[in-house]
């Protein structure tokens, strides 16, 4: 199976990608952790992008906040999907992130997620890697019988809650 | 080859989504062309996102504006990975349709590209095919070398331009 | 007597829209509380809206965070008005719920209220039951002048603090 | 029946607020039309709100730009259900007149629509009078069917022609 | 000397507006304090805006929140210019209380300050009541040498303090 | 009469602040109109400001546009009102004029009409020089009346001309 | 002298860039004209920043659009001061262009001008390039003077025409 | 060395300005740190301005909040390059003082940084003072390389931890 590469500007944005983390572990997709900075650590982000297909990896999401260029840096240099999430700053709750990482220029797209939508890149990743891969898909299925069944017992529970008191 | 399904709100986009028919023509990609209304014929929407894998889709892309549902409509119902393509209106430029679009609560993502980004809908529509397909790893690898030589032939006469005038 | 259907997109929503149900309880105007998820359990919103009016429901009131499509998905399966409740998030205070909800494309209007309007939802939803219900009209009369009392009363108590002062 | 109450700020907003009274005509629902400013004849906004529901109207549907307080401060002398709608401006497409009709403080709801959302004010408008009325139902049910047929319409047409491109 | 009417949409808002009290105060000019709301107690707002000049009244700051209707519901009914204070909301940090106050239409303005900006309207009500009151215009220049002083002193010593360092 | 400075700073607010001069005509008031930059022409604004109210200057109008600051740095060497003019740009509509206009910092208060808003602050610098001046009370509430008038004939007209089609 | 490299990340970006050209012709500063792109050619953006330093180049403009990233990719490779362009969109007149560009992170400057502020970025490498060259100082300085006495010749020809009239 | 001039619109504005000292100070850049208010000193603001060059400054770092006009200010009365600082705010996490520095009209720059971006402010200075220094290039240089083996161990060690668990 292809790798997830989950790259992020800085490690402060870590707590945020956790739930990415542990969805693609929920998946058993395999995956690898990087910390890159588009600005700092170009060369990195360079070397990454260009040598990740052949490194085994079918999709990257990246991770960055303020003037978020990291996904559009990595797009710069490789045909594989990429993944943003914008990261939330105090700049109108992220939306300098969210428009420096989804404005992508004709050419070069960037798959963006909401702000600090860490666990669904995860779940676009696995779905992106699932388009050939029917374990997955099945994983997939289960994954939204799941919710909705969580969502119906709530449902349930808060339906009898009020209809006692109605 | 899986196909995509390039799905708008109103016919009145099509407009703008002819960049990614055209595109997805240029990459030799399958695809059909769908209006479906997720307020107004909400059970279409239904019916495609519940079948599409089977029908042979990979990828599906949704275009909407406004208050754009179009692409989570069709999220809720399929485990295919949707791409959604705000579409621009007189709202600040589209913000509406692109935060109708990628704010996409957890469990549900949809891939967001720029407002009016049909093109690049298709591009990264067809890296996702890609993820398990060589021949459209080269047509991408050669799409972004192609690219690079337009905007290197313009940078070539620009500053051959500027450089005369010194 | 008609009733009203209050429906959250997450059951995080209850404390937004406790508001309402208490609102409905000082009205004597029956309810039913549900969550369910636009994107998780479309299904569940497909039955709620298709079935309300023959299950005597006369208004419902959505509300939803982010991409708010609650109110929209609802809207598209009833000719029931439908109310939406933009929840407030921290993309800029909500306005990625508002305008999800507010700018509803031709023909399938949703009323929106306030960023977090829970108790002005329950209001307008009694305001279009009493649109033929004297009672209600006797009540809605009640409550504004007792807002308006309990304003004076304010109003005389601070401007006799500062007029000793003045 | 009950009557519609058309109220616009200004007779410059007659051309969006056609689409509502076309809409009423088609519906069959009674109307009038009126030229209120909430600031400039106030009295008038205060006489109408205070005689709306003795003079037979069940809905009134309040337009107004920029620091649009029309809808308010005719919710604040009646208990009919007013519905907003905000007209475009040069702010940012109209956000002003967004912001002032719907962040309405509590107690005094009105029902917003999108920007310039005059056929949708009207739709909603008549969803408030069906809620005791079956002839109306059937009338939007029949609605709602032929706006689902002519998206059909549109899909069957857009996607054979583009099938045979395929 | 003509008196300064401060009138808020919420007791809520007294501690915001406590600033201009102050202000009014150290400026020896005589004010009232009001509680109303445009919207529950209109009636009040109205009776205020009529009678506020022929009870010697020379401005009215007028400070409210969300759709702040306030200062454009009392300038209809008045001659006497009108300050606005928009109070900070979770809504972009008071945008919609700033776009509410401002953007009022022609031949009705309110004098809008900053977003919480109480101290402020205080003091443009002393500019104004100062047009014809060389006393007023007295305190002013003081209060602006004051004002010059204090930050000159914080300049010496920040300046000093690094001047160490340097 | 106190005279009223109209200041632009650029020649090419003309055509927006023309709507000022009109209304200051129509009133019977005195006016000067400048161009001062506050950025290219610093001293002249420090100048104008410095001198206004021994010239007989009563109010300054100052109308910018982007990083409008020339409002602000006339009230910083005055303690006559200084009305701020926002004027429209292609940034959101003037929101950034609007902001470096209206939120001035504690103790120089600048009093903000709304966008392009040259009428509005004439008739606010009306108000404000008729705070001692009943000549101008009359004349600012004849120019109420003929409003109403106005607003009410268009009234007249738009409900004949619908209540024949009713 | 030192010279000034202008890059644009397309050609459509020259009719607003050539402001800065004009201005730098001007001043009589060298500069070079560049078409480059932080996506489509990122090893040339690579190789123009690596190399600038060497080449001559005392600072770098970048010109960009919607998720401007090609003056934070040029500043992650050189140690010259990198002026931001943000180009004028339709997504609320560029302000995804000026968050990209002036948001950057902590370690990585841009100076960051006004939405297609080519003329000023121009004006600002000047002023860089005289810190240490007092015939620009002399140039600047003599700008600043021709900008001034433009300024106040439309004042006096505004002032006199309505002097006229006043 | 030519020194850097810290100028802040207020004492408060010192928490976040120290980055910017302390950066300097790592340089071993020379810089004078002043309090002065564009609006409660404007003549301490102009004196500065006009003596600072030759006061043997290259560089003014300007910082301020809301109306943040102290940037401009400073630039109206210099020729050498001004850095602005737009302070956070509660108004859309700073947006105010973002558009009040970074919307300059022509003739007239300041080089604006992101909100509260005091250290990306000291680093440009340093890139401006550089341009003819060569040891301060190196101090950027090596500045650069700890930046980048900063990440290099952060992005090793995130890298490791979780390939462990892969």
């Amino acid at each position: 199976m292809k790798k997830v590469c989950i790259v992020m500007g800085s490690d402060s944005d870590l707590s945020v990608m956790e739930a990415a983390i542990k969805r693609l572990d929920a998946f058993g997709v395999p995956y690898e952790v990087r910390v890159i900075s588009a600005h700092r650590t170009p060369l990195a982000a360079e070397a990454l992008a260009k040598n990740a297909r052949e490194e085994g990896f079918g999709v990257i999401i990246a991770a960055a906040g303020k003037a978020a260029h990291l996904g559009g840096v990595i797009a710069a240099y490789t045909t594989l999907p990429v993944i943003g999430v914008p990261i939330k700053t105090s700049m109108m709750g992220g939306l300098d992130s969210l428009l420096s990482m989804v404005q992508m220029p004709k050419g070069i797209p960037v798959a963006c997620v909401a702000v600090d939508g860490a666990d669904n890149a995860a779940i676009l990743a696995v779905q992106m890697l699932a388009v050939e891969d029917s374990v997955l898909v099945d994983r997939l299925t289960q994954f939204k019988a799941d919710m909705a069944n969580e969502v119906s017992a709530k449902d349930e529970k808060i339906r009898a809650q009020f209809a006692a008191k109605e």
